[in-house]
């Protein structure tokens, strides 16, 4: 958990990648020692699908050239990606704001009210973010916006990072504790919701933090629209469907303690008496039927297997 | 916010009617003045509804005799208040563990996984709780039970209050982020929800605790049945549904700080930096087509106008 947000995961886990090449070389190892580096970096984490992509892209690149060229197709490859990530980014904003264009003209007298959940920010990126990406752009073109925020028990990613993030670039934003926005929902208080995602499978299905299931459920029971920002490096097609997809199991440590500020320093409490027995999976996942679009660089697509097979092809 | 729960808050308010009256007597006030003390205490939170309740009841008992004997039976009518609650409670258990043991009996090789959401135990009433009643009366008939408690923020009622309650009891219990309870489900690891109610609608719309909508929701997607536990004093016949319930917002500094366990000592620590914008309502609505059953001292009733009318008849 020193990094965070799949597409940041991606682009680091291919600069991992090309490190480790660039070390099998100046050590000598033999390729098994190599495959065996690729593999842990490529397992390091199990739900996000952005890490297995980069180093696999990496080592296809290396593999490719003779071996005294391997260090420096590795970091090539890594920097594409980089690249790729921002760009990806930029675009996702672009075919994003015009959502959020066609929603404010139906009550252009008020500003739009978008529903977050964690970070989906340039935090969680290179530059952009993905479910930031369009709100950033739109904010930027004039649009009237307000940002509910989620905190995001249990690392609370919303309320450290999303608000901050969105504070930055000068985004009105209120944080919410994720129990509050189905209530806000039914108020009629939101507008539309828009996350980023860890992977998504074949079928649409869409697994990202936690919480976010329950906010595509509020979304659905008032008519809100919930649409998934994501470059297409995270749509998976090797899982059919949600069910298919290893859902990480955190440390009791962010349920059973929380940081904050106290005296001028960052403090750790404890939130539950030593012995509580806590459980704590990282995200869940949203059935493609209640996505109402997936908004990647290459356009908006429903979360179906015919629209995501179509977004994939080269 | 120095008493919570709603039977616990209709039960202090109504001794609090009750030391009005004595006050009244002994200071001479006139009739309007004391009128004005109830109707401040009856107003004293605008969501739960036991406390105007409580205090009617105390007032119409006072005003039924000679000023003399005010004083005398307000308190009767506060301690009848208390026992009611008690006994209420009581029947709740006996009612709710009917429903527990027959989902029991679907899955006896395993103990019945309960959710609950936010405390609506013995410390929000006098004795038993509601949510909890069955729970505790389920344990001690010996039915294995196992409950998720959902930590509740902003004030984690779930974590400091009903995990403790649980574990006092010896029932076996394990503390989730409010944003969990959705994967649970649909991994198929919860049996039942039973949750409290601050105020019940004539139509069968719930009022809870903030978060508890999206319970419901992830409930009925999972075919999980909801049920809420409560006195037939919650039914508000009155209000005809939800959307007319006056929803308290509560404090900033619930959900810009915690309170948690450091160097022995409970701390306080932010969470939010200053000035970042929150809004933190006290309580949601669940739609009475979301609710499987309502549990009170006189029976399972489902959630329709007809059945609470049905339950209300004297």
């Amino acid at each position: 958990m020193m990094v965070r947000g799949a597409p940041l995961i991606g682009v680091t886990g291919a600069y991992g990648a090309a490190l480790a090449t660039a070390e099998s070389f100046s050590q000598g190892w033999p390729l098994e020692q190599l495959e065996a580096k690729w593999e842990a970096l490529a397992r390091a984490r199990p739900t996000a699908v952005n890490l297995a992509w980069a180093v696999a892209q990496v080592r296809s690149a290396a593999l490719a050239v003779p071996r005294d060229r391997w260090s420096a197709v590795a970091f090539e490859a890594a920097r594409r990606i980089a690249h790729q990530d921002v760009e990806a980014c930029r675009q996702i904003g672009q075919h994003g704001v015009e959502i959020l264009r066609q929603l404010h003209a139906k009550h252009p007298e008020r500003p739009l009210n978008v529903l977050t959940h964690c970070n989906a920010g340039w935090l969680a990126c290179v530059e952009w973010g993905t479910a930031t990406s369009p709100l950033y752009q739109a904010h930027d073109a004039g649009l009237p916006l307000h940002v509910w925020v989620d905190e995001t028990r249990p690392r609370n990613q919303g309320a450290r990072l999303t608000a901050w993030e969105l504070s930055q670039h000068g985004v009105p934003n209120t944080v919410i504790v994720d129990n509050a926005g189905g209530l806000l929902m039914q108020r009629g208080e939101v507008d539309v919701c828009i996350v980023g995602s860890d992977r998504v499978a074949a079928n649409g299905d869409v697994v990202n933090k936690v919480g976010t299931y329950l906010k595509a459920l509020a979304a659905r029971d008032s008519g809100v629209p919930f649409f998934v920002a994501l470059p297409t490096s995270t749509l998976d097609p090797q899982v059919p469907n949600g069910r298919s997809i290893v859902i990480e199991e955190r440390d009791d440590d962010e349920v059973t303690a929380i940081e904050g500020w106290a005296d001028g320093a960052v403090r750790r409490v404890r939130l539950l008496p030593e012995g509580a027995r806590v459980c704590n999976p990282g995200f869940d996942v949203t059935p493609a039927r209640l996505v109402d679009g997936l908004i990647t660089e290459r356009g908006v697509a429903v979360a179906s297997s015919q629209a995501i097979a179509a977004l994939l092809r080269p």
